[in-house]
């Protein structure tokens, strides 16, 4: 039984008799996006617009949200040593920040490897004694091919700043070093090397995007192993959907100004680190894996986010499996710009809500 | 400081210069809305598409993602007098769905009057022990001028049948026989009288839209009245700001199928019900309440509603003051679809989600 819209009917005398109408008026011609969700379903003809930048964010995300889309978010390499460049002179321009924001966040950040695997480690200035015997183990973003290095550490940063926890930043292999599972096996290997020494249920496990994907993807094959599950986890718009298969792939397109499209640059990025592996494998699309039994959840998203739908569908996957999963969404926000401004009120904001989801769940 | 969007970069040679080219590329021609939020800051160029139906939602949800843009979303009445008879017929039309679902959901319905005021007691067949000295009270949606007598049950129904809590429904006063503030007036109404008999804690306060913002509403008011504060409040994708200020306003629109437009049928109702009254006062816009000691609060709404934004903020809002408030956003629903279709999964979903956190807050 379907309810009529309240009061004013639905219409009834044609499909999109009112949007048709519209966009004739304005005479607009329709994007198609490339890959129809449902392909024989009615489609809704949604016109163009100009968007003005928000009056309802930070002067600080303001500036994030009001930039326009990323430029060469359509150019596609296909290969790890196509990618590798274009991540090393990405992660040159992430590296030059990296100074200033040890001083304003007051943390301090030293390399090791453990097991193998390179990583950081984060320190923030005070800890304070409730977070002693914790650890946050951070996998960073960038579609699985980019932020090698020093410029995997931002996110990181902004926990152990905002938060006050110790963070393990992996620095994991990427192409054309290593291709898929290889990211999951080195955040995987650090989290077992954790846990050696640290109760399992005093550590969490973060990170967003691809982070976020690995986060739930450390999880589910943790459990295929056997291994105690962390006390807690923070996937921030995790890439947990890589088949494209979401409504805000299509309504957050163009409009997004970090992803752009779901046919853009971190398509291809993942596709070269998956290497012909299944997209639908939940090693690769966690939104496809069962999740009962996880550790509570936060994650956290934006309106303009591409990965909306990639985060509510987790969410609502997670409350499903009836794990404790709470959900926070941004303002105006396109993919992943909570940590992308380290003085933006939303960024504290966002970190502290994280930090007070981790306290309330870490053991001690 | 702001971090390089990663490894890729902004656009630095043009403003929007990816998004012009594609929108001269497919030959598009823009839709800007009425209300600019920020003049003189630069706009994003987002192209028309396309849009299908998610696949990512339940048969019965598609049907309502689905249909067409509401009929006569800009026919605009402007008064009182004109408001009855479009309220009138789509009441209606939603009175012939409620013997079904009465049936459906096990409850039945009782008219009664409660301190002058109009209202339905809504009876699950079903009370467990811990609900019985509970209470919850519903205030509907519908623009301040939608659903007046049984047309004001749907959600009452929903509640009260998926959540087995009894619930009183206000058919509160709305134009032409009364104006601002006589909905919150009435809801009010009912709350002092219920807390006469049961203690605050014990109730609940819901509704969506419309009565999403009076639930809010009533909270100001009751704590400027100096009354004890119910248990816990359920605003469902509130009208918290109907100055129109908001990213999704213009970001969803002509996407979310049953508002539409910031310009349409519900601006003209909320206008009818202000009555020239300042419509940024926190009684009509309550996002710019002080929310401080807020009871804890439950937020829904979905990836393409207009009001997303209205959502988000009143849920950062009640975060900032400190208050215990959970989200969900639920998968490709424009404006409170959750409450359409009582067979729906996630109309089932959304309400057990909410007696769920009912049940945690309230006393017993």
């Amino acid at each position: 039984m379907r309810l009529p819209a309240d009061g004013i009917g639905v219409c009834v005398t044609g499909k999109f008799r009112a949007a048709v109408r519209l966009c004739a008026a304005i005479g607009i011609a329709s994007f198609a996006l490339g890959h129809a969700q449902t392909a024989d379903a009615p489609m809704l003809q949604v016109p163009a617009r100009s968007v003005p930048v928000p009056t309802t964010v930070s002067p600080q995300m303001a500036k994030i949200v009001g930039a326009p889309l990323r430029a060469n978010w359509n150019v596609l390499p296909k290969t790890g040593d196509e990618w590798k460049p274009v991540a090393d002179a990405g992660a040159a321009a992430t590296i030059k920040n990296i100074p200033g924001m040890t001083e304003r966040l007051h943390v301090k950040v030293e390399k090791m490897v453990i097991d193998g695997v390179r990583a950081f480690v984060v320190t923030p200035e005070v800890i304070p004694p409730e977070n002693r015997n914790r650890l946050l183990i951070h996998v960073h973003g960038g579609c699985y091919v980019l932020n090698p290095g020093e410029a995997a550490l931002p996110e990181a940063m902004f926990m152990a700043g905002f938060g006050h926890f110790k963070v393990i930043a992996v620095d994991y292999r990427m192409p054309p070093e290593a291709y898929f599972p290889a990211a999951l096996e080195d955040g995987l290997t650090v989290y077992k090397n954790a846990i050696k020494t640290i109760d399992s249920k005093n550590v969490a496990i973060f990170g967003s995007s691809a982070g976020g994907a690995l986060t739930l993807e450390i999880i589910l094959k943790a459990r295929q192993d056997g291994l105690p599950l962390p006390g807690a986890i923070a996937p921030g718009t995790p890439m947990s959907d890589v088949t494209k298969v979401g409504d805000t792939f299509v309504t957050n397109a163009m409009l997004d100004n970090v992803l752009v499209s779901p046919d853009g640059f971190c398509d291809a990025g993942t596709k070269v680190y998956a290497n012909g592996h299944d997209l639908k494998d939940p090693l690769l699309s966690p939104v496809y894996g069962d999740m009962k039994g996880f550790p509570p959840a936060i994650l956290t998203s934006g309106t303009r986010d591409l990965l909306l739908s990639n985060t509510v569908r987790v969410h609502r996957k997670l409350r499903e499996a009836g794990v404790d999963a709470v959900l926070q969404v941004f303002e105006g926000q396109s993919h992943a710009q909570f940590y992308r401004d380290d003085t933006a009120p939303e960024a504290k904001e966002a970190f502290e809500e994280i930090a007070a989801f981790f306290d309330k769940h870490l053991g001690k």
